[in-house]
């Protein structure tokens, strides 16, 4: 039986995706060969990689002024990889904290040069806020500015994005990128690991302005320089091969689904489902600022903590998995990413109404 | 129908762990979850990654002495992960070259330190010896000396170990580790990406004597510092699960098959038959030194040259696929990594010898 999954990430992914995945598994379209035994080089793997790119550029409109690279290391790695290839001229950055992921990248960007802290989210309930443009105070020249567009910890999502003029603007995308359209021509970086959105864990979507590819610090090594990945097609050296494959079955699914204006619409049905059903209640608590909910993570807290592993337990009873808060934060999270089913949403909003009329 | 595939890597992987895969993929264990789709930090993940890291232990008799590192980034990622992680305290190595692969690595080092020659196996038909200890000259003190023990492009395979006493020995073992038993005890670090005898692409096995996390230079990327990723079991940043998942079923596989001696005796008579059937033949040629000829990728010439489209047709025409050699040194490579049986290297060298009869 398949449960309904709420993990943050590695997540849900499409049924049809996985069925797919199982059928092509020793065969791959009569080549004899499952993808995962497939030379990065040869024709089959290559047009496994170049549909990917296109279907990609695709859905998100992607401008050709921009590159996509497949890279490996995930967010975390990127916030190294970001001041590696940006600290080349000006090693300085300027950073809007809205959560746990955007301070990693602050702290870590230390390491390679100066990181300001332009604005922070941060109030008596936690990360509750995402600082408007007239609340951030940028430094002088800096190389960039960092942005984690959606903190899956803290259920923080940043809808409006400034235009910084010559400041490249670069945004950790991960756990909300496909789930809407995104004006891609207003970042100079758009980074995403794949294990929410796109697909398995093990490949990063990095998707930068051609103008930045030269910015590189001399320290930067080959296999994570843009510049190098982008010159050799995202083969520099040997991709995740079998993760671009998955990305690219989420891919075709998500064009199926009618692309990210219909997968937009589902998103939003599904989020204003559960918020409502967690404010009509007092037994539920969100606190984040209404405007900046996320769509795609929604933690929540029981009024009364001590009910925490009696929700869970009778939630995994019915087959609703993976809904424990980040240890960070504690309380709950539901992570309602593209593949969790509106079904999944209602099936959870009936059983927190059933525990809150058993409980309170 | 399944061909039989030579590919240098990602490569031939047993259909018994691809059967497998595929039966589990839409429901791990009665999980309602594909492996893909299951936090890291889930006691469903949590005991396959367990499991992979004592399988592999058990495989390879990894001493108490020494950690195993699940990484990203594959055997050039290391390439400047190794030195980020070794200078600390001596911005200087030393390298022995027997390959591209080593070289790349030397080439790479000197964007953090000082990068010596200690040795080449360079010779004018190529790349055909593994310098002895006695011909290695060493630098005053360096952080270690780094050997690719197995060179793919090449076919060079270095079975000599010396012991080189207070000196850590680095070994990049991509294209060989799994395929004989090895005394980790003599490598402060040994590493391999997973694409040829582990799994699929998109894993790093490091294998790292305890003692030597300590020594990373300031600049090395947080979720590629050994120390943190040994701290954190492997999971400082989303590893890349299903490639884990992988692994360990290959991990299980190669315990069935006996262990590593078991496959050990396999490889030599696999690798046995083919270069016998070169020896005997002046219509191909290898030119490696006999001592130190790969057992895993077998690279041969056909001494006319002009022939070679009409052989790699004629193979794949057998099911025989991906025995183009490397564009680098070009003519065939025959890759007989563990997963490929002896049935294939057999239609292989039956295949050459018809060939030749017909075209000589």
């Amino acid at each position: 039986m398949r449960v309904f999954n709420f993990s943050a990430g590695p997540a849900a992914l499409p049924e049809e995706v996985l069925r797919q995945a199982a059928d092509e598994m020793l065969d791959w379209h009569g080549s004899g060969m499952s993808v995962m035994e497939m030379s990065h080089r040869g024709p089959e793997f290559m047009s496994i990689h170049s549909d990917a790119l296109l279907d990609l550029r695709e859905l998100l409109a992607v401008p050709a002024s921009h590159q996509i690279l497949f890279l490996q290391g995930g967010g975390i790695g990127e916030n190294a990889i970001v001041p590696l290839n940006l600290f080349g001229a000006k090693p300085r950055a300027d950073f809007v904290i809205t959560g746990s992921w955007s301070q990693k990248s602050q702290k870590e960007a230390l390491k390679y040069g100066a990181a300001h802290i332009a604005a922070s989210g941060q109030t008596e309930h936690g990360f509750t806020r995402s600082p408007s443009r007239a609340e951030w105070q940028l430094s002088d020249d800096p190389a960039y500015v960092h942005l984690c567009t959606n903190e899956t910890i803290n259920g923080v999502e940043t809808f409006e994005i400034p235009d910084l003029g010559d400041i490249p603007l670069v945004a950790d995308a991960s756990s909300h990128i496909l789930s809407r359209p995104m004006d891609i021509a207003k970042y100079g970086v758009l980074y995403g690991g794949a294990q929410k959105n796109i697909g398995m864990a093990g490949v990063t979507v990095v998707i930068v302005r051609e103008d930045l590819l030269d910015r590189a610090m001399s320290i930067c090594p080959s296999a994570f320089e843009w510049k190098t990945v982008a010159a050799n097609n995202s083969m520099y050296n040997t991709p995740p091969t079998y993760a671009i494959y998955i990305a690219g079955l989420v891919f075709k699914w998500l064009k199926r689904q009618g692309g990210l204006a219909a997968i937009e619409a589902r998103n939003i049905e599904k989020a204003k489902l559960l918020y409502d059903t967690i404010d009509a209640s007092s037994f539920y608590i969100n606190k984040v600022e209404r405007p900046v909910r996320s769509r795609m993570n929604v933690p929540f807290f029981l009024a009364d903590e001590s009910r925490n592993e009696d929700f869970l337990a009778g939630a995994k009873a019915r087959g609703l998995l993976q809904l424990k808060g980040h240890k960070s934060v504690g309380g709950m999270r539901a992570s309602i990413y593209n593949a969790v089913p509106l079904e999944g949403v209602k099936a959870l909003v009936e059983y927190m109404k059933e525990f809150e009329a058993t409980h309170a």
